[in-house]
């Protein structure tokens, strides 16, 4: 018999990842706010949902994937919320970036209505989506994180447990973001500093990436920042403040300071004053440029 | 004929890149301010030098691996320094991580003595010393770059150049010693929020190592940062601060702006304030640790 | 004939508040969700409301001085909130230091409702309310503010207003408070490397204080960062964290970075981690102290 | 007998000050590199040195208002400078703005060639050293500072003694520009955030210095990083950049770390990085108005 779920959110990154579902044969009911997304899905097979609550059957697997923290509560709580729906022994896989504080909220929620919450955020972008080498971490009671297990398997190359407490794959996955963000940081520093010296920056990057930095993040950033190009965005400077503010408060909560996130937000809220928010989150590098008086390009 | 040269400081770098030199058939003429460290390069046929100047003949090459700008000054300077020993057409290879500036001013030096300044710092630890397997970045006078180039390819895995321009090659090693710390410090907050909403640090770190960050550098540093362990000293946190302060003035000069590099600069101050001179500059970590109150361990 | 108010929140600066408009002959009926606390007033003539619907009358005017956002919002929003109970015509003076964005919300509640939304935050710690020597931000329908004017000259020796747009008063206020955050770190910082030379930190905060910041925010706070004094609390660090959490929102809204105010925030967050909640906020020089290994005494 | 005195350096802060001396009825030996920045003292009475050297004479009393630690030093060492020209007994009384490491290292060269150095740095512009109101901070041996005290009653309005360790004086100097520079960056930033709210900035930073911040730095500060005016230069941002990295300096020998003092340093390498070297430091705000996209006007 084959598996099914329902999947919920059909942007950039839910699109692939459904369709990798579908691919291993997978039977999918998706809900999308805008339906006509989910044409390349119901041409492969996938049943369309009219409303999200027709994507949750009792004891059945939702994905979600959306925007922000307030879209997965609209979608999970409430009458036709697929909290509810899924009871009585369903789970919900949410797969979004959002707070982990939002997350235990929902997974209380979850168990009041009978379903459970599995935590599943993901490392990488959509090109990694479509061909299954997301990173996938997870939390979550054990027998839900077992029981999604094998389908987890065709949207990851690894999938990484942080144990029962619901907030612990997000505060991982945020902390990943972040660790990417002040490296960018980090590059354009440095390279704004190697520019004024009057040496090439794409030269540098490209020792670094291939000596200390040789990682497929640094070689791929090194090259946007010294390049000073930040198109097509993978992952856009907006939703990168989204994970930062989402950072500072998951760490002001724990009343850890990070002075290093501020400075990354700091320089994120910058490119959005110059109206970069449909650029790369790279472009968060342009801004060491501008204080430097350094020629953006 | 075999080639020769003379090797001036005999630390924790100078010393295993000179053994690289030796054990490659470079006849070596050794100079230490403490000579008593030259003693297993003596018992593998180096000579030893009474004074700075003895290392250094009319035409030759001399190597340079000392502490600090003051150091490098010392032996460069003056009737008995290396500039006017080395003349007419001799080569100062100078390899440690000094001020671009007083690269700047060593090179100017040497002109007008008749000898010539290469400038080539080294990226890696002396375990990498040991094996050859250094990064060397060089700048400065080509022909002189070609003389000392077949010399340098047995310290380095890899040389990088960056120009005639002296201070280009210590622009360039300062910006990645910055990098790393800055990558460091990252760590360091991210596995304090980690920490504090009960997740294993540890796990964490290997993760990010085998997936985003899959190179050595943070495999290793992550380790270190993660179990809160920060011996042995593989670079003293004491030289971070050169470093750092290096960085700073560096940037400075050039009218750029490093917050990234003031926080870790910060971090460095605080460990050193706390005592922890002697250990591996990955230890600015604690000072997260401290900040949010979580155990040093 | 007597003019009428209600008053809800009984808190530190709210209790004395309210007696200024009691001993100014206003006819007071006073809400605190701990009614005990509301004793002193009922001695003097004030009247008990049961809750806070009660508080208000149609066309009445009820000030509010409550912890936070949500309260003011609890007070505000439903059935049994001030904003449908003060209609028609009635008048909400909100003096809680609150978010803009909120405030602006609730203006457009109230205006739905048929009342009127006046903000009107004050600076000033309980002292000053006691005596009437608050500072009074207001912004709102300037009709609503000439109202409520001469009720508000009790509270305030100053009253300064910021126009129709319900937000801007408390953007003032934010400022303000965070302008003082900042020049506590800043002497903090200051008296630290003075102290670490050797030198009396009391004698150089009051010749500053004598000198070029002779005003008595940097006379009292300089005295008490100097001498490490945290006690009394005349504004908590719990509450401090609020202020400059919304301080960073607000400015991230507008896309202004802002990063004395992080280190700010960071500094309170340290000072939370080490258990200090209930000092005064000027405790977040302690952490300067800390990251330096002096002495906190 | 009249008192007698040498003075140099006669820029914008030395000129007033020798004035002062002068209309007090000093007899006064000036010199200055350029010499007819001496003019208007020749007319009034002062005789003009030839050298550093003709300034200074056995037993007698040498000011100094000189650019930076270099242009101290190369006034107080060597054969013709005046720490060998004023001995036995002389006292040269430098009132620079140094690094107190420097003042230390100069004491000690004083009292080996027999003369004695005392620290008198000063705050306050050049209008208040024409009125004689500036604010005098000294330390160095007691008998010295006694001796001059009578001479530093024309200069300044009060003078605070910071005991016998030379370097103090400058260490208290350094923190209050410090503590000047970190207003003016958080009246920039809160101004941002307030401008971008859409509420006047002038009107903020008006009430500020009529409450809680009632104090003529606060508003004359206020003023020009509300209005967005940087001139005339009282002070001028090329030498905030010397200060700050003094601050820095001293206080990283310390071991202090100041977060602010680098957030101010950074917004001082952006003023500068923009061209703006010769307007006055509060011009290190509008970097604050560039990073949020804000007209600089």
């Amino acid at each position: 018999m084959k598996p099914e779920a329902g999947f919920i959110g059909l942007g950039s990154m839910g699109l692939p990842m459904a369709q990798r579902l579908l691919a291993a044969g997978v039977r999918l009911t998706v809900f999308n706010r805008t339906a006509a997304k989910a044409q390349p899905l119901i041409e492969n097979g996938a049943i369309l949902a009219q409303t999200r609550a027709d994507a949750a059957v009792p004891g059945g697997i939702v994905f979600t994937m959306l925007a922000d923290d307030a879209a997965v509560e609209s979608v999970v709580v409430g009458e036709q919320g697929i909290a509810r729906r899924l009871a009585p022994g369903g789970i919900h896989v949410s797969m979004s970036t959002i707070a982990p504080s939002t997350a235990r909220l929902l997974a209380r929620y979850h168990a009041e209505q009978g379903s459970t919450y599995v935590a599943a955020p993901v490392l990488g972008r959509p090109e990694r989506a479509a061909s299954g080498q997301l990173v996938v971490c997870t939390s979550g009671p054990v027998a839900a994180r077992e029981t999604v297990r094998p389908l987890l398997d065709h949207l990851g190359q690894a999938i990484y447990d942080y144990g029962e407490e619901p907030g612990a794959a997000n505060v991982v996955k945020l902390s990943a973001n972040f660790m990417i963000a002040a490296a960018i940081e980090a590059m354009a520093e440095a390279f704004a500093m190697v520019e004024r010296n009057g040496i090439d920056r794409l030269r540098v990057a490209q020792m670094l990436g291939q000596t200390l930095f040789a990682c497929p993040l640094y070689q791929s950033y090194g090259e946007m920042v010294a390049a000073k190009r930040h198109t097509p965005a993978g992952f856009k400077l907006l939703l990168g403040l989204k994970d930062l503010d989402l950072v500072l408060k998951t760490a002001g909560q724990a009343r850890v300071p990070c002075p290093t996130a501020s400075v990354v937000r700091d320089r994120i809220l910058s490119g959005l004053a110059h109206g970069r928010e449909n650029l790369d989150w790279s472009a968060l590098a342009l801004g060491v440029l501008e204080e430097a008086a350094i020629e953006v390009g």
